[in-house]
């Protein structure tokens, strides 16, 4: 791997373990293996290769949502598959954690990642919806969009009730009960 | 208002705004006009009076909640009427965001207020849940606990979003999402 794909990754690492006012550029350039003259040579300074590592965290975190939502199965199953995939729960969501981060939200460059990979997912899972409802496999009902933006917040909020509870436990319960209530949009309903 | 009071509150308000790790006994004493004898008299330091002050959020949020959640109308008016209720979307949750904050996760007497007030809020809905059941109104099916830790998981979700986008708006909209789904469970489904 050259100079700068390390420096990025280690960047994401960091960015995931102690957030963006944690990380440090020294403790970047140390975990990269990579000196002080090289870094600067790449990148202008911490924020754009935060920017950089937060692009690259917000492209593998779509395409680790698209092998379930793009996979095969029913909507609902493809949804359950996502939502269901295996998580390293206590460490939190590595896209969902920068929006705690007031320096993050701040700066357009770094909140960009953030927003458009929640915009994605959101208007992803929307569209299955809609195609689950063209198929006859979900009901007409309330605006997908809406449906799909819960599903998104049960998700970031459940890494917030598992961190509050130092257990995984919260998450899955409420991944549990979000399926649930998308299995009452089925047109048929199951006895 | 007396020291304490003065001390309690103006932590509770610098947790809200900084988080714990931003939060200094100097910006505390600051905030309530008191002196650092007073403080040290009424608190043994830091990580007690933010106890005593998360202590007093937790109460107050339940009370918040209570209001609708206890007041009049059916469950699912109830449960639309919490959810539903005014927030600074923004400024995001008082307890929610001290489960992001490493060190109050880290320190048992710091965390207990944060998970004890998700515990209850969970047990509170769950517990109407049931009660709509049996009355008729909800249809029986998944565990009421994992539909309430859900209805939770959007609202902590809202906020992530909302920061993420900058803008309210998504908090909005899972919102209505989820009390969407919420209406999947009546027992008589609105034509």
């Amino acid at each position: 791997m050259n100079a700068s794909d390390r420096l990025i990754e280690s960047t994401q690492e960091l960015l995931w373990e102690r957030g963006y006012v944690g990380t440090s550029p020294k403790a970047i350039q140390q975990r990269a293996g990579v000196g002080q003259g090289s870094m600067y040579h790449h990148f202008q300074g911490k924020p754009d290769l935060a920017a950089a590592a937060l692009r690259r965290s917000a492209e593998e975190m779509r395409a680790l949502n698209e092998r379930t939502l793009g996979g095969p199965g029913s909507v609902y199953e493809r949804i359950a598959a996502c939502l269901g995939r295996e998580r390293e729960v206590l460490r939190g969501c590595r896209i969902g954690r920068m929006a705690q981060d007031p320096e993050v939200v701040a700066e357009p460059e770094l909140r960009a990642p953030v927003e458009e990979t929640f915009d994605w997912l959101v208007a992803r899972l929307a569209g299955l919806i809609e195609e689950g409802r063209a198929s006859g496999e979900f009901r007409p009902g309330a605006p997908a969009a809406e449906l799909a933006q819960a599903l998104v917040a049960v998700i970031q909020g459940g890494y917030v009730l598992a961190r509050a509870a130092d257990s995984a436990e919260p998450f899955h319960q409420a991944v549990r009960g979000a399926l649930a209530l998308l299995l009452g949009q089925l047109a048929e309903q199951p006895e």
